[in-house]
């Protein structure tokens, strides 16, 4: 009685996850988190709009969604002024990355991204055997030009930006990025990750030809729409491009709930424009408590703060673990320099009351 | 400006896509249909509870859902009398036998599958540059012995199974199915679907051990919990090969509201005893419809009844499109001798009421 038979590649990918979950940091202290600040959710919620929808479709969800996501794509392609072509919608980002890289990489092709960007990216590209080749961020920021560079280097398939970036909440300017699409070699694709845009400076989303088949663009519900767990994320690109997600994608795989929910958070743009101001407010409010307790918040275009600790990785990673300790949920990114700075989302004032407290504490720890 | 490079594999398949969903056929006619009973879903819909526990957690739906699916496996393990790590949780069986074969199928590999059987099966192994081998049904039946036939000819990765089957809702007992395992090859796995176990016999469910690595079994919240919008699977299986699921899923993502529903769904046995029953019901008050016509219901273990219409395939395709025309969508098997038939789901009074009065009128349609 024998198992089945992988492949190579399967069989040698690591078993580990991008990322553990709060819900599993829970059950291993046995308590739940006091605050929720370490993924980038939006402690507002969606839209009561989207809220409504959602509760009104969940008797109907005994029909599968509708395969082509074409009230969503519609509505999506009219605001942005493109065509519906242009447009694919998917589980998430996530989602999206996945069937993008699969479109893209065949094992042993180059993938160029930055070190320490988007965990998630990179297992998908390890996942289809692509072979991934990173530059180091240039102060705190992706360095476009590093990252146009090693594309040329290695024939890369696939470049990732991310704008503005996490995990430091960086950004440059639209007209910078425009400009990185012609530094790009031949046959590249600039994967542009836009999930934090809504929160971004004017002036920070490119201006790019939907049809530019040297691009796509993410933007997902996830963040500034306050619906994670619905999982929709969408791609703005040349129809060829977008055309072929149909060759891999599940065809099937969107929630109907999730479509109906975001097709209403998409059309209320009072709710967005209100989140956006309770985020800035946030980051204010998050960076004053940093300020209060010697440490340097970083600017950010997102609905996080990344605040430098003023230390090295060691000392951040202690001041992480004494804040959940305190059941502050927060994240950090992994890498060096990063990696001297936790990530603090944008909450609530009682949320951010909570981080108040608990910082003061977990900085005595860590200094032991 | 030149756009992205695709793989050989990806640059070849085809764009053409697995099914056509009634919300495309409804636009196409202009006007919604009278009658949903083309795609098995449950028009009983899920268990209230499910529903009033999808509506509260559209509320929360900011967060990102437990990658894990702790809850969901938890219950699903404690009902079934296995462990959580036999238990792998995925956007419906359609997102999981995309992964399934990703583990298991490299280009050139055998696969085995029926010859009109599950065509998103097919589209996924196509997909990942699988080989297909096609056995035929056998008086309407997917043949146990040639399956296996061909699994040790070809030394198959992969043979698929459904039981009950769809399209054709016969069935084998489990004690077949039993025998079954114990002629695949070595190194082979067997998919058992069992999408639509729920509606069977007792006795059709095979006992078989779940930490037996030569099978994983898949089931749905799509079917007789009446969900097939929220996107809900699982599969059984052996410790190893549901771990391995780790390294290619989507680790977030599942939709937390349909986590939600999943679970209340699953605790509420009433209502899928009386799916169960309104289905049954369902089957019976079609092959009265269709012998009412001089046409042959086929026996069916599943939520859908296949109607002999007693002539060849072309003859079926114009009674589907002329029923399709009046407003009553309904699908049938694409493959001879299979597409002599039209599938019709279970429906509500109301719905058959619609199909008794349009089948008279499609016949002589389609009889010219």
């Amino acid at each position: 009685m024998t198992g089945p038979r992988y492949p190579d590649l399967i069989a040698k990918l690591p078993s580990s996850v991008p990322f553990v979950g709060p819900e599993v940091q829970e059950r291993q202290r046995g308590a739940p988190f006091r605050a929720r600040l370490g993924a980038n959710e939006s402690v507002f919620g969606p839209s009561p709009f989207a809220v409504a929808a959602m509760q009104d479709a969940a008797g109907q969800c005994w029909q599968y969604a509708d395969a082509t996501n074409y009230d969503l794509i519609h509505a999506i392609a009219a605001r942005m002024g493109v065509r519906p072509d242009n447009i694919i919608i998917g589980e998430g980002i996530d989602g999206l990355l996945g069937y993008l890289v699969r479109l893209l990489v065949a094992p042993g092709d180059a993938v160029v991204t930055s070190d320490g960007a988007y965990p998630t990216f990179n297992y998908h590209v390890t996942g289809f055997g692509g072979t991934l080749h990173k530059v180091p961020f240039t102060s705190d920021h992706e360095d476009i030009d590093a990252l146009m560079a090693k594309a040329h280097e290695v024939q890369a398939k696939l470049v990732y930006l991310s704008n503005p970036d996490n995990p430091m909440g960086s950004w440059h300017s639209g007209v910078r990025v425009e400009k990185a699409l012609d530094a790009l070699p031949d046959g590249t694709l600039l994967l542009l990750d836009e999930a934090y845009i809504e929160f971004a400076p004017t002036g920070t989303a490119p201006k790019i030809d939907a049809d530019d088949p040297r691009v796509i663009r993410m933007r997902t519900f996830s963040k500034a729409f306050g619906m994670a767990g619905a999982r929709v994320g969408y791609g703005i690109g040349a129809p060829d491009l977008i055309k072929s997600f149909d060759k891999v994608r599940n065809h099937f795989g969107m929630s109907r709930i999730s479509q109906a929910g975001a097709l209403a958070a998409f059309e209320d743009i009072a709710w967005l424009t209100d989140v956006v101001a309770l985020v800035a407010d946030a980051r204010d409010r998050i960076g004053a408590i940093a300020r209060d307790n010697g440490l340097t918040p970083l600017p950010s275009a997102t609905n996080f703060v990344t605040i430098d600790c003023g230390r090295d990785g060691a000392f951040a990673k202690a001041v992480l673990a004494a804040l959940i300790d305190q059941g502050v949920f927060v994240r950090m990114p992994f890498v060096s320099p990063g990696d001297r700075a936790i990530r603090v989302s944008a909450g609530r004032p009682t949320d951010l009351a909570v981080l108040e407290r608990a910082l003061p504490k977990a900085l005595d720890m860590a200094r032991g």
